[in-house]
């Protein structure tokens, strides 16, 4: 068994995206996606996907040239070279990343968004070599199925007219009657029992009516608002007092940890993070002020499965809540998020996930959730296979597009509906 | 391959260790130890050691049973099936663990260190069963070879006349000269750079001294000094103020969260700890109260190699250094230790081994210090072998044993030289 490295492949690819709402715009109609491919001197391939905007894909490449030779075991050493691979400064404007509402923007959370891909790669080929599934290298899964929420958006029927885009039909849903219609549906074709609604669309007080609807329409279920960050300090606190009762938890209120730890120490409510706690550097001030109650894990940006769990065990330690996020991706990634979530044993809330959006993939057989669950797979690596034609087809997309979509920017894609809107300043209300 | 627990081997033992002095007394000339034996069903063997006591022996003999029929590879189940067997609450004090000086007492670090010893054989068996070596199974190591520290001692010539013992060529260090005269020996045999006093056995002038005399014999080399929590707040920040020039750190001065942030608030001295924290639960208020800045985590109290690298990033995430804490043990522990030690990127400090010290080992060949530094091995598994006639003439020791030797009670063996001895109240000085 030859474990070496001897090729990595990088396909950047578009995938097809509706037009979901946000505080910041609307999603592109296609969105940018890595795909990696690591293969090892017995030829046995591993594959990973991450963020594909240009500033990872520059930063994929040299990082690729260093893989080979190394041992797709060396998953410590991918942090080595990460950190030999130079970020080109410009790219890090160290201010909240537009578009994919993903934090605050480091140099080091964009090389740990590059060695995600790689890691979830290497431990693909990894288990594919020694005939095991990657919750096994990862410790072995502590369940056999791993729940999601239902993902629900504001969103238009229809990308704006002329725009290239592919058709989706979950119809429009710009008001409460619409965003339960959505649920309804997410039920019926996916079984899922918890809900989470992305916010910061529309002022708080319809949101609030639709969550209430939401309440009504599934009574005694788990449900989650997201406005990313949109509201001041004091709509944050009364939309917690509003809908303290039917909140599982609010998500990222209010940006930074001293406006999330006042929301906090102000009501009943947890509060949930992905913007403002998205790297290790970001824990001990926001535990320490208590300005979170659950850490929702991007494996992208954490750096991986490993430091996936590693930052489950931070949590667990300090007795904070932990769950996932998710931003668009396609199986590849929900596969490598269902093997680490089998392995956290104390996962006590549905992961997030944009998958059932997703109408695109590159696997031949795309991931299924059964009664809101994504069974954990015992084959080996992650138990998914790529479809070249299909990636060969995106990856077509990629290359004959003229650079207008390769960096994900939600609020230019809402300006071809709106010339004049522009980002939003924050606190939006 | 089939990776299913067909047998699992316990093997309590007694190995001889010299007359080393601590706070609490002295060590017995035999120490208990547990040599675990995991068997898969392809007939390969793992091997693991932890704690011998009788404690430690009850709560493993139903873990071992419930272990057959589950997965080599399983390794976040070990925490299941821990959580499944029942400890003896009269065994579990609340207190300092006499004897060992193992921090506070509770059942789930019973438990955890019970864990450990079937998690290292389980990683040993896997190993061997992939063909990689236990690093990799942790992630791949980072150094290829960890530093050890030459742990000093206080000790006599020999054990009390008339008891049975095996003797040592070491001498006595019971001053100055003596305790100069012994790290010369380590560093003539071994390489050490770094020196450990184990301290709490005389008067801090005295143990001050012996430090003063070991900075002025190996001038520049880090220095350490442990008293295994046996002076008062303001004994510990005099000791502080006094070798505050000289001390990489101070492990343990005084005992308790409290003590210690107080000791690290008043002093500039680094204050290292395996008493204070010994847990996860302990983490929280240690942590944010500044009570320790270097935590020496002993693979065995924490749970195993996997608990140690999630002990080591809640440590870099806190700012908190880590290192490694030693007992008495022998190559199989030594050999576990190096490997996670191998793959924690930011081990600033030598690790502690007792394993000089052991005159006796259960391996066929023992497992060398040069340069002060184990060599990192790439072998299949931890890369060590059972010598089954060692293994076999240890445990007949045990066998033999009234039951005065299976617990080990370093008071009991003080009170053999010295009948009026108690165990000494804390803090002692």
């Amino acid at each position: 068994m030859n474990l070496t490295i001897a090729d990595v492949r990088l396909t950047p690819i578009l995938v097809a995206d509706p037009p979901l709402l946000n505080t910041q715009g609307v999603h592109q109609p296609y969105t940018p996606r890595l795909i990696v491919e690591v293969v090892t001197a017995d030829g046995i391939t591993g594959v990973g996907e991450t963020y594909g905007d240009a500033k990872y894909l520059e930063l994929a490449r040299p990082f690729a040239e260093r893989l080979k030779g190394r041992q797709v075991s060396d998953l410590n050493g991918l942090f080595t070279v990460a950190d030999q691979v130079a970020v080109d400064a410009s790219r890090v404007e160290n201010a909240v990343d537009v578009g994919g509402l993903r934090g605050v923007q480091t140099a080091d959370k964009l090389r740990l968004s590059v060695v995600s891909g790689f890691e979830v790669a290497c431990l693909d080929a990894l288990g594919k070599a020694l005939g095991l599934p990657v919750h096994a290298l990862l410790g072995g899964k502590v369940r056999d199925a791993v729940e999601y929420s239902a993902y629900l958006f504001y969103k238009w029927a229809a990308h704006p007219e002329g725009v290239p885009a592919e058709k989706d039909d979950w119809g429009a849903a710009v008001d409460p009657a619409g965003v339960v219609e959505q649920a309804r549906r997410f039920t019926e074709r996916y079984g899922f029992t918890s809900f989470k609604l992305k916010g910061g669309v529309f002022p708080p007080d319809e949101e609030i009516a639709a969550v209430r609807a939401l309440a009504e329409a599934f009574p005694g279920h788990p449900l989650r608002l997201d406005p990313n960050g949109a509201w001041s300090v004091e709509t944050s606190v009364q939309v917690a007092r509003e809908l303290g009762e039917v909140l599982e938890y609010l998500e990222d209120p209010a940006l930074g940890t001293p406006a999330m730890a006042e929301v906090a120490e102000r009501t009943g409510v947890p509060l949930a993070t992905n913007m403002c706690v998205t790297t290790f550097a970001e824990i001990q001030e926001a535990f320490t002020r208590g300005a979170v109650q659950v850490v929702l894990s991007d494996h992208h940006y954490w750096g991986g499965l490993r430091n996936t769990q590693q930052l489950a065990a931070v949590c667990r330690t300090f007795g904070v809540g932990v769950s996932m996020h998710s931003n668009t991706h396609l199986g590849i990634s929900l596969a490598a998020m269902t093997h680490v979530a089998a392995t956290v044993p104390d996962l006590h809330h549905a992961c997030d996930s944009h998958y059932p959006w997703q109408s695109e993939d590159v696997l031949t057989e795309r991931l299924t959730f059964e009664s809101g669950k994504v069974a954990v797979s015992d084959a080996p690596g992650l138990g998914v296979e790529l479809d070249r034609e299909r990636l060969a087809a995106l990856h077509r997309r990629w290359l004959d597009d003229d650079g207008a979509l390769r960096d994900r920017d939600d609020a230019a894609a809402m300006r071809i509906a709106d010339p004049e809107w522009v980002t939003p300043a924050m606190p939006r209300w």
